[in-house]
């Protein structure tokens, strides 16, 4: 009666929003002071003073909450393109930037635009399961290709063999959700060779579309690498949910690099895309509100001190985890093989957490930290008594 | 090497946007007070003074920038569906209200929820192109069926002979864009006694899917029935672009009519397109904000002015069209055939209009009238001068 794809998938739905579900239902149950919610990377900061203010000036500005161009307001798209010219030394100009409705939104019309069916993306586990949607919706077939396990760094020589004749993308999210992976430059380096020697095989370009939610949120002076500078066929994916704290306003971008070939089609693909597919355009106000914010970043003192806490809590209980450099989430090493089994037994002690299975990475969880620190250190208890019934020790 | 579809598509764009283009490139040749542009229906007018300060009291709320449910805030939801109930006296309840990225998003949700490949879907042209992308994209056909010449009303027979054992929706849109129509209660009831008999005849529902943006927009005291009233298989379509002047912000909301058969299955279905077609939720600010004003409506008595002195300028020139009660478009008899070449001539006297074609509907032409009225009475020499060298009168 429905759609039959879509009622099929049903059941196959987000693990990460079922456990957001499940983290809401437990918290009716017994008070929200009582459940260790780490299901959803939600920050719990507010956005900045600053922002706030900035927000409050811009409400009555005039024209502000009319539309403009598909691609969004041309003088945000123009201070982007500089801001990305001046990261990347790669000239970008405004006709690069297409405004976007969230990273989500960036990728969807990304992958509306470039695939045809039977086109191969590559992703890398453990990845963030709503990439399935975003390449199967629009024919194309998702190829995970696991990380080195423990460090979840680029397995090169896997990438490499698990490129065809069909592959058209690979999706890189560095710092990585769900493991706060970054990717460092000598690895880029060689996956850009591998790519290159592809390239050349197969006649034919292979995106490199770049992910980048959490590209501001890292720790301990690691180096992010400018992707836009490494590979001539990235598609840059930004988002300001994390690193501005505004997840429910959905707004982001996508730069296109010029050196792409036909990169004024690839363009025009994306801006019909965003017109076509419902977004028509980028939420206005916040789009007047990122251009003055591209390279803020809120609290990362404070998530960098709960990762540092958290992760001594889980490993002095005797859990698996590697430090994350990046991101706000702990991705630790189930105590019994079957992930799923012990995120519901996880449940009975009233944590929300969630499966590896939902990466594409059994064996494993996802803790997001993004939560207040006494919810950290409140749930010590439960995760020891929860390691116990898990291993008997 | 892109998307070979979205490439191939690229040359059909919409009309109305590459008019809004080539208005902007008039205005930079000429100066903007010289160009009379009515491509696009951008409400001039500002949000009311009282939802500029809700806004601004919105802005500093804890948690107002964080995620949700993908369907939206509860609150909000439930404050939708007692305004829902109330109108219709159907028995919406939270759960049937989705809240969506404006109308554009509610309708590429609602079509990817209940589209089969090869489903037909029913418009009535004219009609708003961009129904074409929201349909096709996911398999859909779509049915155009014309409205009575002159009067822009349902041809209910010609929509009885439309129906097939294929039919899975149509799509209705009173107040009509372009052309200002409103369907009387009278034929509302009648097209439901059409579909009723076609759904016994073919064992199967067809959805009413009532895209709504235009609903608060109505002048002459004319009554606007209930859609959900009427058709126990509607799906309601609302925005806020042009009610509160917000159509940058994109923000609106889909009510699934309880009656439906498994109506759960489809606003899970809702929710779940929601999420994965790169929604993720309706931007957060604004579903706050549009709760508290959901029978508003900005500039009423302004728009119904602009109406009256942009018809008489039009009629006392010579052009034919009907009076609209509803929307800010005139749709007006374009004094030679083709519809496309009078725009192109109309663009020579500075004119920005948009042909009939775009709209399924040839032979008309649209204008928006959501702009100053000094660009309104400042046309009039221009369409005299338009209409004579059309015309030779």
């Amino acid at each position: 009666m429905f759609s039959e794809r879509i009622v099929k998938s049903l059941a196959s739905g987000s693990m990460i929003r079922a456990m957001f579900e499940q983290g809401n239902a437990l918290k009716k149950l017994y008070g929200p002071e009582n459940v260790y919610d780490f299901a959803l990377g939600n920050p719990d900061l507010e956005p900045s003073a600053e922002i706030i203010e900035d927000m409050k000036a811009l409400v009555s500005q005039p024209d502000i909450h009319k539309y403009m161009a598909n691609a969004g307001h041309a003088d945000v798209r123009q201070k982007i393109a500089d801001f990305m010219k001046n990261k990347t030394d790669v000239a970008f100009e405004a006709r690069h930037i297409i405004m976007c409705t969230g990273a989500a939104a960036g990728l969807t019309i990304t992958m509306n635009s470039i695939l045809n069916p039977g086109d191969e993306v590559i992703v890398i586990a453990p990845f963030f399961g709503e990439y399935r949607s975003y390449v199967t919706q629009y024919g194309g077939v998702i190829v995970p290709v696991r990380a080195i396990p423990g460090t979840f760094q680029l397995d090169i020589d896997a990438i490499g063999n698990a490129i065809t004749a069909k592959t058209k993308a690979i999706i890189i999210n560095s710092p990585n959700n769900p493991s706060g992976a970054v990717y460092p430059e000598e690895d880029l380096l060689k996956l850009n060779s591998v790519l290159l020697g592809a390239e050349t095989k197969y006649g034919q370009p292979i995106y490199v579309v770049s992910d980048e939610p959490y590209v501001k949120v890292s720790y301990d002076n690691v180096q992010i690498p400018e992707v836009a500078s490494i590979f001539d066929n990235a598609i840059i994916v930004n988002s300001f949910s994390k690193s501005l704290s505004l997840p429910g306003e959905r707004i982001g971008y996508v730069a296109v690099n010029p050196l792409i070939k036909d990169s004024d089609i690839l363009v025009d693909a994306l801006i019909y895309s965003n017109r076509t597919l419902g977004f028509v355009n980028a939420p206005s106000l916040f789009q007047k509100l990122v251009a003055d914010h591209l390279d803020d970043v809120v609290g990362l003192d404070s998530y960098k001190e709960r990762r540092d806490v958290f992760y001594k809590i889980l490993t002095d209980i005797g859990f698996e985890c590697t430090l994350p450099k990046g991101a706000f989430y702990l991705f630790v090493k189930s105590p019994i093989e079957d992930d799923g089994a012990f995120c519901d037994m996880a449940l009975k002690h009233n944590i929300v957490i969630v499966s590896g299975k939902g990466f594409g990475y059994p064996g494993y969880f996802r803790i997001a930290y993004c939560v207040s620190m006494s919810q950290i250190t409140g749930s010590k208890e439960a995760f020891a008594a929860l390691y116990k019934e898990a291993t008997g020790k």
